[in-house]
């Protein structure tokens, strides 16, 4: 059975606290009619810091789409090697052991994406495959999760590197005024995280079941507007209320599984914001304290995109590992208005070198 | 054993033969150094015609990057339907057949990707799962067939649709005048392709085996420069010349099947210029006409990018289908420089519809 193993997470160093977001929305919207506003948005996120990888007063600016990208293909080929090479010793198995590379990343575009780079650069055999998704937004982190699942089922015991580079100060829009522009700018945070779904042994997710669901007409509610000044984030007011219509495709899905979804031993899901974690609590019937990994990884990172689902994952690596057979949901959200869930128990095999 | 059935494709109705292209290059670059060279470049590429969606006047200016977007996703969503519906008919599958769609195209940046509008807009079934893919370039359509065959072999039963929707002329840069723009500017045409892979029954090509392979250290030869122009095509002088370090990838490919790479009964390779056809010829040892219809594709269409090996692979269909268990081999290449391989045998079930 393929089992997701305990991902390695890194966030960068320069640190934006909800109090310094504050400051500068109030420096930046000052006298604007939409102060009040920006500010409730900023504290209703929950956001406490965020990290990202230039300092703040660099972020701010905008330095034209172009110097964008060479950022994030500095930045990414900066931090993916070290983050990738601990997912690869937490799986306990080496870079010739990978089969496939699904690297998952919209907040930078590079062709060929960052996977040709890191073939070359890590030491990943010449034959490994490539899936690069940029456009699945905070819903690729659940897709990657969901492909490797795939792939291991067609080819059992082999072994999938996922990657998650979401650098989300880069597509900060300091001209934007539109609600979406307003909320992220105090939402999304950097981070690269990485993680091995093994073909066979290891210790962690065993992946049973997968689903996708795309919320029926909703394509146009998490956008971007693609522009010379690059990606601009636009969220229709409808987004937060969608956990409702997904609640029921999560409970049909465990119970189509034999389990209640009420009654699970751990919770994975996608930490968009605050009342995407809440409503997803009240509409399954379950504790919104059993979401503690999502919401430590939204108010001590922000909303990291893909790579939510990889850090709350290894938050429960940490903090409080299911006991052997403890049944668990993760689940991504994003542009689609897509869902990527995922069914499995904890795994605690002894971990064998597949070298 | 999953079978890829008969492709459709359509271009658009704007055909610029090369006298015309001869033509504009002679008047844009009139009096410059560059002049001799633009013109040999363009009768090297051996393209006749191509077709683009816009009259050639519109797309030789350059109206903005997010202009380019916009003009992408109108066209895209008006040209992708009938070209999906089409090779849903050739497959004998419905709509709500399909469970996974593998969008590929580089030519536009649409989030989400247009699967969530063609899901939609079609009527495909809300899990339908989505893989869209913006970068791996001209390698992209092999990609596709190479993961709906993984995707099949894990849900053996399950139906692929592969869209590659290539409008190269939107990423024109009238002001580069680097070779690899220079060259792209009369190689490059439009093309919206789509198939679907049946997990079973069907007529075409069974997807047999499957391999990926990236040439060493080659990761800057095809590239993108991502500018506020939008993509900016690059193209090293040395990668006319790596079919000589991907045939041997091939015919070991073949030979660990059991077959002789040179003794296929058909041929199905990314016409991504005439010296990849004649080199490929030459260093696997078959006759340059086995690629008669990688050729048809060049001359007829220009290198439509991800579509070519669709639409060589629908030229076979209607010029001369292989007899039942002939061996064949199908090759993109692109950016990274990427191979996507597959081998498989001509099957002619009678086709039975799924429905």
């Amino acid at each position: 059975m393929p089992t997701l193993c305990k991902p390695s997470v890194s966030v960068p160093e320069y640190v934006i606290t909800m109090e310094d977001t504050l400051a500068f929305a109030e420096r930046a919207h000052a006298g604007k009619p939409q102060l009040p506003l920006v500010l409730r948005l900023i504290q209703n996120t929950g956001v406490q810091k965020r990290h990202i990888v230039q300092p703040i007063e660099e972020a701010l600016r905008h330095p034209g789409f172009e110097e964008r990208n060479r950022i994030y293909a500095l930045e990414s080929k900066k931090r993916c090697p070290g983050v990738i090479e601990q997912a690869l010793a937490n799986a306990g198995v080496g870079v010739r052991d990978i089969d496939l590379i699904i690297y998952v990343s919209c907040t930078g575009f590079l062709m060929p994406s960052l996977t040709a780079w890191l073939i070359n650069s890590m030491g990943f055999r010449s034959d490994t495959r490539q899936i690069p998704i940029a456009q699945l937004g905070c819903a690729a982190g659940g897709a990657a999760i969901n492909r490797a699942h795939d792939f291991c089922k067609a080819y059992p015991g082999s072994n999938v590197l996922i990657v998650a580079c979401e650098l989300c100060s880069l597509c900060y829009q300091p001209d934007d005024d539109g609600v979406g522009a307003l909320l992220s700018d105090g939402l999304f945070g950097d981070a690269v995280a990485a993680a091995v779904v093994r073909g066979s042994g290891g210790t962690g997710m065993t992946l049973q079941r997968n689903a996708s669901y795309l919320i029926p007409n909703t394509e146009e509610w998490i956008s971007y507007a693609v522009r010379a000044t690059g990606f601009h984030f636009q969220l229709d007011r409808r987004v937060p209320g969608t956990m409702e219509p997904l609640a029921p495709v999560l409970r049909d899905l465990a119970t189509d599984h034999g389990w209640d979804v009420r009654n699970l031993d751990f919770y994975i899901v996608h930490a968009g914001g605050p009342r995407i974690l809440d409503d997803l609590a009240k509409f399954l019937d379950v504790d919104r304290e059993r979401f503690r990994h999502s919401w430590a990884t939204l108010t001590q990172y922000g909303n990291i995109a893909s790579a939510v689902v990889l850090d709350a994952l290894r938050r429960l690596f940490d903090e409080d590992p299911p006991v052997p057979g403890g049944t668990g949901l993760l689940a991504g959200f994003g542009p689609g208005i897509t869902a990527e869930m995922a069914l499995g128990a904890w795994s605690t095999d002894a971990p064998t070198n597949v070298h």
